[in-house]
C-alpha cells in the first residue's frame, strides 16, 4: 500500500447508508460505479448492536465485508466496526480510499487530507495495557505518519488504532511462558488496551513525554490523554492495525481535515471553532468522535444517572447523547461516534475530527469522470 | 386560585436538582428561603425511571411531594412527573409559583410570563381518545387561558396536560353502563387520551378548526397538531389538569417566555431563532420540550434504529438525542424533555418552550427580598 | 429428499454447542467424524441475541451455515434459528439427518423417530395471516407427513414451520396488484403468520376442523391452537418450510418421540406425564418448547409482570423462566425454547418435545463405526 | 421484642400478594383481620425493580410500609426488599410476626418453626468487607440465635442479613478519621457487605472456623460460604438487622421449616430431598432462596451466557432462570428468589429455605379464631 510517488496521491471518503449489519451493497454499488477495491485502506462502521460485551453486529459486519473483497480477490482493508447507533445515530459505513492522480495539478500546493496506515508487531500478551504497549503503539503511529507523508505532529487530526485483546486462552498461553498479563479480566484488557494504545498515540504525537508513562499511569491518570486518538479492542488480532489522518502538502483534492477536542458531552464551543477554521462554503463528507459517560457523574455542574444506569450501559446513553450534541451541529445523523474513551480526550470529553470536501460535491453517479 | 386583580400577578420558575425520586430537599430548601407553598401551582419533574409503563419513580416522587404539601398542610399543586433522564439528561423539578405583587411597579407595561391553571370536569371512559375529550379539554385551555389573563392565542407558548387512561376497572364500568370504550388496550388509551388533549389545545387556540376532528383522526392523522402542547397521560385523575403557560401584560416581573416547533429531532434552527426572539441578554430559566422517534424510520433522510430496537424503547432513544441536541444548544442538561409526543408538533418533531430571566439573576439566598 | 424406499431410513439427531452465532465447528466436527452434509435435513438453532426485532446473531447463524454448505458443495438443509438464550440457556445447534440404513434389521418392527419436509407453495402477500395460509400449510404439513411415511396425525409430535412476513416492500408490491394485505404493520405481520401457520397444523392434524377457520380468529381466538406446532417467521422466504417429527414403523433406529402440552409455564405434571411414557433408561437427545407470557397477566392465580416490563421484552422473560422450569425436569440447558407462541399450544402454555435414544449413547466418537 | 417466656410463642408466616410497590392493603387486610402490627417481626418483599443500582421500588416500597406502621403508632419491623420478579415471579410481601399463645397446648413438643432477631452495634466504616466485619455479625448470629430460642447449629435454617454499604460520604468520613476503607467503589462495597456478613453466618454457625477468616478471603475464597446465609445490603443503616429461622422445641404451632442447598442452578434434587424431609401432607407456606449466575461461565457443563449479556444483568437472568427452576418444583410462583449470593452457598448455587404449614391451611378470614 506504500505510495511510491506522495505526490501522486488523493484521499477519498465516503459515507455509505448501510440498512443492516450484512449490508454491503453500498459499497459494492462504489465498486460498480469505478471505486477501484484495492485502493480502499479502511472502513470504519457504525453498526445497530449495543457496543458492549455482546454486540455481534461488528463480527457480522467483518464478515460480511470479508467476503465481499474475497469475492473480488482483494485483500480486506482495515475493518474497524463500532457498534451502537443510539438514539438517531444512523448504520453507515465510511470508505477511506488513496489513489494516485493521473492528471496531478502542478500549481495546487495546499495541503489535502492525507491517510496514511501501519502494523506493529505482534503484541506479547504480558505487554497489554502496559508501558511497552504505549511504546510500541508509539512507534507504529510513527509509520503511519511516515506512510501519509506527514511530519509534523500538528498535521495529525485523528488517528484511528485497532488494538488487541486478552481472551482466557491468550491468558493461559501468558501462564504457560511465565509471563504475568496485566489483567485476568477480560473485559477489563479491552479498556486498558484502548487506553494504551491512545497514549501510544499521545507519546508519538509529543502530546506526552514517554518518560512520564509508567504501567500505573494506564487506565488510571485520566489527565493525561491525546487529542487526536480513537481506539477500539477486537479479538481478531493481535498486532494494532493504525490509520492516520491529517493534511499533507504530499496529498492533492479537495478533502481536508480537522478536529476539536470537546471538554465536556455539551462542550459544541470547541466543535463549531474546528467547523470555523474550515472553509465556509465546504460540503462535510464525515464527522469522526469519541464519547464516553463523564465518570465525575456530572456534565455542566449537574447529575447524570448514566453511570448508574442497570437497565442501559452507561456508554450507550453517551453515544445517544453526544450523537444529538453533534447531529444538533452539523445536521446529519450518519455520524461515526464511537464509545470507550479511556486517555481519548479529557474525561467525559473526547476527540471530534471532521472531514470536509473544500471544493464539490463527491457524488456516486458522476465518480467515474472525477478521478 | 384565580386571581382578584390580574395586574398584581407576577410568575416566578426554579429549576431544582434531585439526587433521586424521593429527594424533595431542594424545595424544601425554597419553602425555607421564603417561598410560601401555596403560591406553587405547578411542579413539572424529570425523574431517572424508564418514563414507559414499570416507571415506578413517578408514582415515588408524587408521593413523596403529596407527603411533603401534607406536612406543611397545603393542597398539592400539579404534579406532573416525566419518566425518563436518558443520556446526559439531569433529573430535577420545575417549580411554578403565582405570586401577588406587592408594590407592582405602575410604570412597567410590558408583557411577562403569565401562567394560568383549570381543571376540566370528569372525563366519562367512553369518551377518552375521541371527539368529546378534545372538546372538553378545548374548554379547559380556554379556561386556562382566561385564569392566566391571556386573550389571544398567538400569546400562548405552552399548554401542559395531564390526562386520564384507561385502565381494565374503567373499561369494565364503562361496559357495565352499556358505553362502548375507543381502546381496551389500557397502553394504547394512553396515546389516544395524550393525542386527544393534544387536540384540544389545537382547537382552542385555533390552529385545527373544531369541525376537522372526528374520532378517526385522532392518533392517525400526525399532519394535525398543535404547536404548543406537551400531555402526560396518569392513572390518578379521571379529569384534566391543565397548565397554561405565556405572555401577558397583566403580569410583572422578568420572566419571559417563547417557543419553537422543531420539525424533526435534528432541527436546532427553529430552536435558534426563537431563542433569538428572546432578550439577547436573559438568562436561561426552563426549557420544556417533547421527544419521539420519527415515525418515518428517517432523520434527516437518514435510517434511525429507534423502532426497532428491542432492547431499549424509541422513547428513550428520542429523549436521549433530543436531550443531546438541546443541550448543545442551551448549555445545560437539566431540560424537561419528554416523551409520547402524538400531535404534538409535527411526526419527530416536537415543541420546545423557552423561559428566560430577562433582568437579574432569582436567587434563592436573595429571594425574598425581590418580591 | 424423497426417501425412495422408506423401510431403510433412520432419523438422526444432534445437540451442538455453539460457542457465538458464527461457531459452525461442531457441526463440521460431525461431518469430519463422517456424519454426509447431504444427509442432514434441518438444523435448529438457539442464539445468543434477544429474540426480537433486532436480533442479528439468526442472520449472523444462518449466513455461516450458507457459507459452510457452499463450501461442502451441497444445498443449505432447512435452518431455523430462534434467538434468546435468556437465563441459562445454552446457545446450541441441534442437527438432524435421515440416513438409508445399509444393514436393516428386519426383525425390528417397533416405530421409530421420522423426519418428513416440505415446503409449500410460495403464499400471496394477502393471503398471509388469512384463511388462505392456514389452508396451504395445512397442505403443506400433509405433504411432509406423507414424506415422514407417518399417516396417523395421533402419529405426529412435533411441526416445525418456518413461514414468511411482509416487508414494507412486499405490502407496496401488494398493493401495486391492488390486493389488501391483512396489516400493514410489519411486526404483526410476523405473529399473524406464526398463528395461522400454527392453525394450519392444527387443521392438517385434524385439531380444529377447517371449517372452523376465518380470517377473524387467527390471532384473536386464543383457544383455538395445535399441540404440536411450533412456528417461526423469517425474512428470507415466501413460502414455507415444513418439518414434521413423529413416530412411524417405516423408520428404524434408537430415537423416539413423545410431547407434552404445557397448559401454563409451570406445568410441570404435563412434562414428566410425557416423559413417563418414554423408556425409563431412555436417553435425552433434544428437547423443543415453545414459551410465551400468560396473556392473563397470572400464572397459577398470581400475577406476573412480563408484560408490563418496558426494559425487558415479555417473550425474553418466558424463556428464561420456562428453561429454567424445564431445565430443573430434565437437568439440561441446551433446551431449545422458543418465544412467540401464538395458537400453539393454549394461552401461557405451549408444547414440549421430547427425543430419546432407547438403547445406547450416540457418541460423535464412535458415529462411523454405528452406521 | 424479647419472650419472656419462650414456651409461650408462636411464629406466623403469610404472603402477601403486591399489585405494585407502594400496594401495602394485603398487609392492612391482615391487620383488619386481626393481626396486631407490633407482633410483626420482619417483611420480606419481592418488589417488581432491576435488582441492581437504580432500582427505586425498594425505597418506594419501603417508604409505603414506614408510612404505614406510622399511620398506626407502631415502630416498623425489619423490611428486607429485593428487587427483581424476572420471569413469572410474583411480587409479594411475606410477613413473618411472633405472638404469645394464650392457651399452650401443653401435651405438644415437638418443634416448630423459631424466629429470633438481633442488631449488631454500628459498623466502622472501615470494617466493611473485612475480618472485623465477619466477627460483629457472628456475634449478632448468635443473638438471633439466643432470641429464638435456638441453641444447635443444626437448627438454623435461613439467616436473613440487611448489611451496610459504603457511599462516597461514608468513604469521606472514614478518611477524615484516617481510617482506609476496604474499597472506595460503592457498588462493590454491597459485595463485600453482603459476602461479610454471610462469612458472619458461617462463623457462627460452626460452618467455618474464624482463624480461616482473613480480609482476602472475603469475596475471593468462593468455596467458603454458608449454607443457611441470605445477605442484602441497604444504605438505611449502619449496623445488621438479623433474622433467624430455625426449628425449636420451645416454640409452638403448625409451622415448620428446612432447607436445601443447591450445587447448581438446576440442582433440583437437593430441593426435592429437603421437601422430602418435610411432612408429606404439609401445605407450603413460603420459600426463600439465593441465585447467582455460575460464575464459571457454565451449568451442568454448558455454556450459559448470563455474564457476557450487556443488556440484561446477570442477576436478573438468574433470577428468573432459578425462578422457573424452583416454581416448577413447587408449582407456585411467588417465591423469595433473591440475587447477589456471594458466599451464600457454593457458587452458581445457594440456599433455599422451605416453611410449610404441618397442620392446617392458615386462612385470613378465619385468622381471629385461630390463635
Amino acid at each position: 500500500m506504500a505510495p511510491a510517488h506522495r505526490d501522486l496521491l488523493q484521499a477519498r471518503v465516503w459515507r455509505v447508508a448501510a440498512s443492516g449489519p450484512a449490508d454491503v451493497s453500498g459499497v459494492e454499488a462504489l465498486f460498480a460505479a469505478g471505486l477501484r477495491p484495492e485502493t480502499v485502506v479502511a472502513i470504519l462502521g457504525k453498526t445497530e448492536g449495543n457496543g458492549c460485551v455482546n454486540d455481534f453486529t461488528r463480527g457480522y459486519a467483518t464478515a460480511s465485508f470479508e467476503a465481499l473483497f474475497a469475492r473480488l480477490g482483494v485483500a480486506a482493508p482495515c475493518l474497524v466496526m463500532s457498534g451502537g447507533t443510539e438514539g438517531a445515530l444512523s448504520p453507515h459505513w465510511t470508505v477511506f480510499a488513496r489513489e494516485s492522480v493521473a492528471d496531478a495539478t502542478e500549481t495546487m500546493d495546499a495541503p489535502a487530507l492525507a491517510i496514511g496506515a501501519s502494523r506493529t508487531p505482534h503484541l506479547p500478551y504480558h505487554h497489554l495495557g502496559r508501558r511497552e504497549q504505549v511504546l510500541l503503539v508509539a512507534q507504529g503511529v510513527k509509520a503511519a505518519m511516515a506512510d501519509a507523508g506527514i511530519d509534523a505532529p500538528e498535521d495529525v487530526h485523528f488517528v484511528q488504532i485497532k488494538c488487541p485483546l486478552l481472551t482466557l486462552a491468550r491468558v493461559h498461553e501468558a501462564d504457560a511462558a511465565g509471563a504475568a498479563v496485566a489483567t485476568r479480566d477480560t473485559l477489563k484488557s479491552m479498556g486498558l488496551s484502548r487506553g494504551a494504545s491512545a497514549l501510544g498515540v499521545a507519546v508519538a504525537l509529543g502530546e506526552i513525554d514517554a518518560g512520564e508513562i509508567t504501567d500505573a499511569v494506564i487506565g488510571a491518570r485520566l489527565d493525561l490523554f491525546s487529542r487526536c486518538a480513537s481506539t477500539s479492542a477486537g479479538v481478531e488480532l493481535t498486532d494494532h492495525e493504525i490509520i492516520v489522518l491529517g493534511m499533507s502538502r504530499a496529498w492533492r483534492g479537495p478533502l481536508a481535515i480537522d478536529h476539536a477536542v470537546m471538554a465536556s458531552a455539551i462542550d459544541t464551543v470547541s466543535v463549531r471553532a474546528a467547523q470555523a477554521r474550515l472553509p465556509e462554503t465546504a460540503r462535510l463528507t464525515a464527522v469522526l468522535a469519541k464519547a464516553e459517560p463523564d465518570p465525575s457523574g456530572m456534565v455542566g455542574g449537574r447529575r447524570h444517572t448514566m453511570l448508574d444506569d442497570s437497565d442501559i450501559a452507561g456508554t450507550r446513553h453517551a453515544r445517544a447523547f453526544v450523537g444529538g450534541v453533534l447531529a444538533g451541529v452539523f445536521g446529519m445523523t450518519d455520524l461515526y461516534v464511537s464509545g470507550g474513551a479511556e486517555h481519548q480526550g479529557p474525561p467525559g470529553g473526547g476527540p471530534v475530527a471532521i472531514i470536509v470536501d473544500r471544493i464539490a460535491t463527491v457524488d456516486i453517479a458522476t465518480m467515474d469522470k472525477e478521478s
